[in-house]
């Protein structure tokens, strides 16, 4: 035989020599029960708790998804400071578009007829004036409400101030109306429709659910209890499950979170894939050190004078802001986490037997024997006998 | 040598004595086929499958986005209602700042001159009334369009319907215009602007592609097959590849969903990392039991006459609705992942041996043979044998 | 012994006869260095690494958040094209309602009392006429400013143009004021409201966080270096944050992102979850080929003159637009991640055995006897030899 035809043998032996190792067996019932209970404990766990409840088999998708909404009611106002007045849905949801995030107004200081003009500022330590000197030309205090002139007026009969260059008359809104103007606003309902996707499943789905008919949509109200799938909601409703009180919330405004949650397990049959509705406040009801408490901003109506001068109305609306927010995570049978998953499985298993081992050489009753019978210790000795004896291996 | 010596060489013998299992190489040429043919299959699976085409091995981030869209184009209306006007982007578009949901006005239904007086209620079964007895004054019925005053007004000359304090003249919104009044939207345009980010990878990205320069900007115009990284859309083509047709849906209005995808393989040259579009119609074309069908909202324009009356232009806005949805997952070559999907794979190069061991003992030709030197069956002969003898093993 | 209870035991011996490898022992003290270092060197990279650096022990889950925003600030304009103004919150804060994308008015074109009537177009090349025939009724030049009527207007005492049915007089957006008008916006602040949950983990924060008290929260102003937990950002150091000249950009707008990162390890004590402010600007500085640079959209207040005829003021406004984007992972030891882990680090343990008997057989001084003693190989001489005797095992 030639040197390459040996080479070649080589390398069939090599890679086609089956290699498996020595076993011995033990007839031991109680070893075997061991190691069978331990491999059950090792299968019960992984199979049982992290594929079986943890769904560790599943891929996951995060949501994506679309909300409209729409408020229903209206109400009237009558105090002495405003001539009564009527209030439907274009007069108090801003931005009236009915996006995710709506704003419905329950409180407000309206400062009318203002126009570009100069008048006195508030008195405060640093606005009060006794002649011009006091007040410098251009100067615009963050806290002020206007860009001082640079004269020194009459704020009241007792009190001088510094001018300002504002829209005036000055907005006064440290007497808020209490109770809340539209305090009736607890009664406004509002239809939340959303539609979902999980992309990665192609998934999609609408919070009206197909079984619920029309007759019902028209009539119900949400409620966890009895109407869990109604998406028509109460205003009172959503405060109060968020834990506040419309009434003392609607005074200073705040911000109220209807939050979706569309977690849905695809792999079984996909119509238990429901939205659960919840909702909590989203800003602090006592801030830290009553820093800008409650919801408000400020927008105004522009008018043109007959004598075509610009004026507005200012308004301070206070109000609840709602902010639907879905979210939610998708999880299907997936060929990449399960392999992850068992691997992860068949690992723990291979620490069974070790366990076992160790159990059988110091545990057992015949532990010397087992070892002597597993285990052969290559001392020198050995060595030695083994160059001179073929056949005879193992001593210890 | 002393006993804490003796302790030190236990322990020394315990960590640093190599235990390694002794094997038996069988020379069985099926065997080995069966062997690496199976180890074969499990790399191939785990490293073809689970890596190359899962692409396991990555690490993922969600994409974070910021949105800008652009209306272009004007429409002129002329139909009995109204006197012939015409409309432009700051008269359609609403909001106006062009955010990633922005809506576009095809229909409407416009009252004018509403002032806040009383007027007769629409005739209903709760609203018509024979005299003043019928009207409770402050109810305010849900379904209503103001809260009464307790008398009774002819509405017509044939019906009687109670008086309510509201936004007067009320508004008819059961004949809308069809077709719809800005059927010329379709021919709008809109530029979308997006720009991403992966946070973990630092990877940023717009829409608006390097290699597309501004000439070919200004005149295309996006579609699947001959401009696919076009950034300008026309109205009437993303409606009609989301599935609609343009014309019907403008009349009650809609939501279309423009959905961004940027799923990104960050791996590779990051140049492949381009935008997919997809457009989907996002409510119910044909919603449960005609339950608030379309899209539409109220808004109105307030203004005040010469004598500083407040009346309005009350808007019942149709129209549709488009959401820029952006999502995406980009993955990257990523440790810990790897790590754990190489650990999976090893795990099952594990079983291999399994397997081929029940080959071996089951269906090769000398399972008898093979059986006998790889299995010690440790029976209570052998062990009285080995009590007389120290060095036979083994015998079955 | 009946059948059936040879089967049965046959069965038992099976289930619980305990198999374990037989195993040699070699008390060579550099392999055993060999074998503990390598295992100590996947220990500690899967363990140190994976697991204590990338925290793989951890479960995730994403952020989802709620923002709400308070510009502060006002200005005075005054150039000659315009008479004097005063801007406040009310003026250039649009949306006015302080969601998580506000956007802050810097420069405008104004075009005041548009009324729907006729005028002449622009001159240009395809607008230019010398007498009606060159203008053609109905056309609607995407690129004009309104439908044509047919007619040749004197657009000056030199061009004539086609005229159009517009809002007269056409906005003339060309000469855009320099430095913007509102240069005094880089002045303004911005308190920013961001409360957040991690779902999976019931964990609420607000970026407002518990230690800090309403007195600074009056004064201070945010800065990385000096107070990075202040809520509260003056635009001017947002923008440069950015790596922007708030003056250069306040001409034509653009897009600033205010990045928080809540990403967060709510395995210690939850107060070192804290939010991490950075800034970055979102549109394209220098837009290929100068398509659609900066950031503006036109929007118009309605007014009635006191003949009932619609007038607008149209105003293209330019801008920062500022995006509040919120981002986090957050992780908690969870159970199904560590195993996972742990298997993936149990697997790489099993190779560790594989490399040393490598070293065993190829690089000891003694590796022929290693050899022997470990692997028999089960040559054809042996499997007649081992027909003979019956207790002769493992000659190589």
């Amino acid at each position: 035989m030639g040197r390459t035809a040996n080479w070649c043998q080589d390398c069939l032996h090599y890679w086609f020599d089956y290699e498996t190792p020595k076993t011995l067996v033990i007839p031991d019932i109680a070893l075997g029960c061991v190691f069978r209970f331990t491999q059950l404990l090792v299968v019960l766990y992984v199979v049982g708790y992290v594929c079986v409840m943890q769904k560790a088999y599943q891929e996951t998708d995060s949501v994506i998804s679309s909300v409209t909404t729409k408020v229903k009611g209206f109400a009237s106002t009558n105090t002495s400071d405003m001539e009564p007045l009527f209030w439907d849905v274009a007069d108090y949801v801003i931005p009236p578009q009915g996006d995710s995030s709506f704003f419905v107004l329950t409180n407000m200081v309206v400062t009318s007829k203002q126009t570009q003009t100069r008048c006195p500022e508030f008195p405060g330590p640093s606005t009060t004036c006794v002649d011009d000197c006091d007040c410098i030309e251009g100067l615009s205090d963050p806290r002020g409400s206007g860009i001082q002139t640079g004269l020194c007026d009459n704020y009241s009969s007792t009190v001088q101030t510094c001018e300002v260059l504002s829209w005036c008359p000055l907005e006064i809104d440290t007497k808020l109306p209490e109770p809340a103007l539209l305090a009736a606003a607890e009664n406004f309902t509002v239809l939340i429709k959303n539609s979902i996707t999980y992309p990665k499943f192609k998934f999609h789905r609408r919070n009206i659910v197909p079984h619920i008919n029309s007759s019902y949509l028209k009539r119900c109200e949400f409620s966890h209890s009895t109407d869990p799938d109604c998406p028509i909601f109460r205003l009172k409703h959503i405060v109060s499950e968020a834990g506040e009180d419309f009434q003392e919330m609607a005074v200073k405004g705040g911000v109220i979170g209807i939050i979706i949650d569309w977690s849905c397990d695809l792999d079984s049959w996909a119509g238990k894939c429901y939205p659960k509705y919840s909702f909590r406040r989203l800003d602090d009801r006592h801030p830290v050190g009553n820093v800008a408490p409650g919801y408000n901003f400020r927008f105004a109506k522009y008018y043109k004078t007959p004598d075509e001068e610009d004026t507005r109305t200012l308004i301070k609306a206070y109000g609840i802001r709602f902010d639907v927010i879905v979210f939610g995570t998708a999880g299907k049978f997936g060929i990449v986490p399960t392999i992850v998953n068992m691997g992860a499985a068949l690992s723990f298993l291979s620490l069974v037997p070790l366990v076992c081992d160790w159990f059988l050489l110091t545990c057992t009753r015949k532990r010397d024997l087992y070892s002597r019978h597993k285990i052969t210790y290559l001392s020198d000795d050995a060595e030695i006998e083994s160059m001179s004896m073929g056949t005879a291996y193992g001593t210890q």
